[in-house]
Parts: structure tokens; C-alpha cells; sequence
């Protein structure tokens, strides 16, 4: 048994500067952007509203987009489970799987973000589901 | 005075087969998608949890993607504001207002989804803030 769920929307970036980018963003959404760390030189975090998914933006070298990322318990049987719903895997980056959804878009499988997901994510028995 | 805020995520899917995409995400997010209406063979929404963002599919003919949407009490009043802000206009499009981020990223500005705006929503003057 395990569990996932939707956490984070990540804004993604091709930009040298990723504090322009967080103050568009930041004012568009009237949302307070969380102070840059010198720890996170390419993330940025707009704060989230109650308990929905948290709303990231990262600089990158890639074309900007939206990504998703899907948090698990354990991410051998969350990329698995995705697996057997058409979705593939393209790397495992750090800490995470990178995956390609059957309709194209790529998304992530990440650890849980904000404690224990008992109670308030998916829960998967061991058949895949 | 006009009030906006982020309203849905968008997955915008370049599928023939929307039934076939929205299992995929229903099942990949474990949220129950609205089933699927007659009068809308383009969308299809998946069940949100509070007053989080709508999360909406789409089928469209570009290449798949996620784009948000911004929903607002005056679009003239807050399309002006992300001008402002360095956003630009891209087309009219039935409703809604297609902009471009100075990101790059696509977005549009439609009408409040789900009732009004006031208590719930930024509330921005006539100044542009």
C-alpha cells in the first residue's frame, strides 16, 4: 500500500532571471513570492492558499512551461502504478522520477513535499491500483 | 476597483481521443472526472478538492501543454494590469482574453467561473494595483 497525490504546479523558466520572472508572476497571481534563498538558486515559491497545490517556479534551460508533480511514499510503486496507465519513464533526476504521460506532457514523481500524505492523499493497494 | 485570481490549471491535450486522456489523468491524480457532456466535447473538468484551482483538460490541436487561467470581474480592467506588469495580448477568443507572460508562457484572463469574486479574490484599484 501506498499514497499520492497532486503537489506542486511548477512554472518553468528559460530565463537568466528568475527574480523578474517570480515578481510577473508574483503580481499576476497576488500571491506573495517566498524570499530567494541562496540554497535555491533556480526555485521560487508563490504562497499557496489552504491546502491546494503548492505553485513553484523554476528556472531552466529548457523552453518554459507548466510541469506537474505527483508525491508518493514510495516512488517504486507510484512510477510503477503510472507505468500500467500508459505513462513512461524518461530519467530519475536527484531525487526524483521524471515521466512522460501517454498524452504528452512530462510531469514528476517527488517525495512527499510537507510530511506524512496518511489522511489526506491516494492510497494504492499492491495490485497497481 | 476589480478583483482577479488564479482560477485553473489547464491540461491541454493534442488528442483525438479526450475520453482516453481524461482516464489517464483521473486515474494518474485519483481525482473523478465530470462526466463527459455533449455540450462540452472539448473540456472535460477533474474533481477539486476545496477551493483549490480548477484542474480542466482540454483537447486542442498545438502541442500538449499546461496553461493557467486567471479569472476576473472586469477583463478590460485586468488584462490592462498585466500589460502593465510586461504581459502582452494575443487574441480575443470567444470570452476570454489569450495573453502571453513576459515569460513566454500563454495564459488567459476569463470571466469569474464559480460566482463572485468579492472576499475571495485580489482586490486591485483603478491605478493598476
Amino acid at each position: 500500500m501506498h499514497h499520492s497525490r497532486l503537489s506542486n504546479f511548477v512554472i518553468d523558466c528559460q530565463t537568466q532571471d528568475l527574480d523578474a520572472a517570480t515578481a510577473f508572476w508574483s503580481q499576476a497571481l497576488g500571491r506573495a513570492a517566498t524570499p530567494a534563498s541562496p540554497d535555491s538558486p533556480t526555485y521560487r515559491e508563490l504562497a499557496p492558499r489552504g491546502d491546494e497545490p503548492t505553485l513553484l517556479l523554476q528556472r531552466v534551460d529548457h523552453p518554459s512551461r507548466i510541469h506537474l508533480d505527483i508525491e508518493s511514499d514510495d516512488l517504486d510503486a507510484e512510477v510503477e502504478r503510472l507505468e500500467a496507465l500508459g505513462a513512461k519513464r524518461i530519467a530519475y533526476v536527484k531525487r526524483w522520477w521524471v515521466m512522460e504521460a501517454p498524452t504528452g506532457h512530462r510531469f514528476c514523481v517527488v517525495r512527499p513535499q510537507s510530511g506524512p500524505l496518511e489522511g489526506r492523499a491516494n492510497v494504492w493497494d499492491g495490485e497497481g491500483r
